[in-house]
């Protein structure tokens, strides 16, 4: 049950601050193009800091330019509750994606400041360099180096399709800071908390305003090359063909079928496939394709790797061809904190907001942040489970809510 | 049985003369690149008429640029035997891809000429204008337009890629003729054969030199968009995708469950395959691809092509997508006249080589003259059954066993 005295945010200024930000790299479909570390990105950023500073939050920036603001506990030797994400976007993207975690964030500390709550430990909110990955590659690559997955050395050496760095250009726009990735004034955080879209299509489907993250998949990807022999379509009998689209096809199948022995959390996709010689009136002579599996246990991953190469070798000899399979990414599955994912639904439950629990199939800062620190994530429901698109939208009662389970959550860790 | 008495060709002097030719348009990868009505097809052109008049023969240029030489016979009112195939090829042709079939038919009037043998009827040789169909549309744009399919002025019309128009480049090569299409000096022909690379594997995996073919599959192609919903890989689940791939491969799969029900004639194929957007953590939302439907009876395609409306139809449903299916081209079946078939087959026996009945999954120039004369086809093995390549290849042996074949074919109906 909500006490009355339980604090909300102003859903209002919320929406409000989404939308201002939204006009920095607007774009004439209705959607942000803020590619990290380009002017636009300063712009954001600058807007930004600027309402953390307005705030009256304290703000530091790291050596690989992530972005904290602080606001000061009662208990000086209490360790932060945090909170953040992303404003870098796509090259297409929406206003939501990331904004929202930040805005969320920003609108919790302007509430208490609102309210006058002191709370006992210090609480932050970060936005995180290059989540999207777009520009530099890897994705999510400041709270990576926050969790000590990549050094910031590494990090700054990264180079864009121009041969520009990572670490040039956090100079050029201002955001080469100066603390140590990772270092925390008073010591790690003792929680951390991410609101997001959720980017997919559950919550909008089950009806739902709020979902309790339990944890992302892990993801394991591969380059797959089928190898038959091309040959004129007419006057090749089906018996003497090595029609190597035949035996991708049948994989494709079997790719699914693969995700769909682990469900509920298994899920399996062939994105891109590309035949050779791809005409009319030849039997395709080569294929290559990609697999990309998730799943919330590495267990599941290895079962269906190994389901997989099994069934891909009788496939291809079936058809008389031949396949090879390359590994090429992998993300361990991500179990967020026990103590943290029951504060985000007990904040739900307190504010009577319907929640499910949930699975992210994507990654986000949150998951590297959990290496570090306990971590937990809200998800809040997107139209048509849309992401990475112009046409990216969701409800202002839905991004309300959403803040308000930050609020409630990181109150209850603060205290 | 042989008989001492049967003539045979001169095999080192027709492997000479494909040889020879070859010469003409040659690729430094041994092929050849003599594409219809360009400066290459005119001096092959021109070197084989020259063939032609050596060996004593008439020469007609009919007005598509069809080139016929006559060997006259004793009987004056008796109809003409004919043979024949095309000297054009494709951008990366091979050496005996149509030129064989036209060698063999010079090497058979030298051959009477050498041995002092005279025929009742007439004996004719062609090669039939542009069969490839690489530069300028339809292929077997001559034979079609000598049997009537086409009218001589709609062909003179079709333009190439920068706009040169068959008639126009017959003008400049020297080779616009003056004969109506289709009329052949004392009445159609009696019978009318022609001996082709099998382009395919079946006689070379026989270990056979000689195919005696019944007939020529009938053709159905298809243009096939299957859409669906273009979504994240990994935020959506399993079962709320529209995966456009995972329908569009198990079409793929069942292309050729359809065409193996047709078994031994039936023949299906997907050659061509596009997926949007085609990266690799999308759910593929849109996927185009043709199929290449073949049999040698109509009622076969007919089944096919229903089979395959019910199936995709099925296909695209349970997976939440919808599919269109367009038909692109349609060639009727062919089968060849009985008689000339059966004269294939007794020359093989004559010779002592073994044969066996096959089909031609490709079109030739004597589908189309069988709809306006009795018509039969010989093929000879090629290496690996690879044709429209510059590696396509044949045995000496096989070459000289078909030109063989079509000798005595031709001397029984001209007797």
């Amino acid at each position: 049950m909500t006490s009355p005295s339980t604090p909300r945010i102003d859903a209002d200024r919320l929406w409000k601050s989404l939308m201002d930000l939204a006009q920095v790299g607007a774009t004439p479909k209705g959607g942000v193009r803020r590619i990290a570390l380009t002017d636009q990105d300063r712009a954001g950023r600058d807007l930004v800091t600027q309402w953390f500073r307005d705030a009256g939050l304290q703000v530091r920036v790291d050596e690989v330019g992530n972005v904290f603001a602080r606001r000061p506990g009662t208990d000086p030797a209490a360790r932060a509750v945090a909170t953040g994400s992303h404003i870098d976007t796509q090259p297409s993207g929406g206003k939501f994606d990331g904004n929202f975690g930040v805005m969320a964030g920003l609108e919790v500390m302007r509430t208490l400041n609102d309210q006058g709550i002191a709370t006992r430990a210090p609480l932050e909110v970060a936005f995180w360099t290059n989540e999207e990955g777009t520009r530099f590659t890897p994705v999510m690559m400041g709270s990576g180096a926050f969790a000590g997955v990549f050094t910031a050395e590494s990090v700054r050496a990264q180079k864009d399709a121009d041969g520009l760095t990572v670490g040039d250009e956090l100079q050029r726009i201002g955001y080469l800071g100066t603390q140590a990735c990772g270092d925390v004034p008073g010591g790690p955080y003792a929680a951390y908390f991410e609101s997001h879209i959720e980017q997919g299509p559950v919550l909008e489907a089950a009806g739902l305003p709020i979902g309790v993250v339990r944890g992302a998949l892990g993801q394991q990807w591969y380059d797959v090359t089928v190898t038959g022999m091309d040959a004129h379509a007419g006057p090749t009998p089906m018996a003497l063909r090595r029609d190597a689209l035949l035996a991708a096809s049948r994989m494709v199948d079997a790719v699914n079928r693969i995700a769909l022995a682990e469900a509920p959390h298994g899920r399996g996709t062939v994105g891109h496939l590309q035949v050779l010689p791809n005409s009319r009136n030849v039997i395709p002579g080569q294929v290559t394709f990609t697999v990309d599996f998730r799943n919330l246990a590495q267990a599941g991953l290895d079962r269906m790797d190994a389901d997989m190469r099994t069934t891909f070798a009788q496939l291809a000899a079936a058809c008389q061809c031949t396949v090879d399979i390359t590994q090429v990414v992998k993300y361990e599955p991500c179990l967020f904190d026990a103590d943290c994912v029951a504060s985000v639904r007990r904040a739900a439950e307190a504010l009577g907001l319907p929640h499910m629990d949930v699975v992210s199939g994507a990654g986000h800062d949150a998951v590297y942040v959990n290496g570090v620190a306990p971590a937990g994530m809200i998800f809040v429901p997107c139209k048509d489970g849309i992401s990475h698109n112009e046409i990216e939208d969701a409800q202002p009662e839905h991004i309300a809510a959403g803040a308000n389970v930050l609020l409630l959550a990181m109150l209850e860790r603060a205290q």
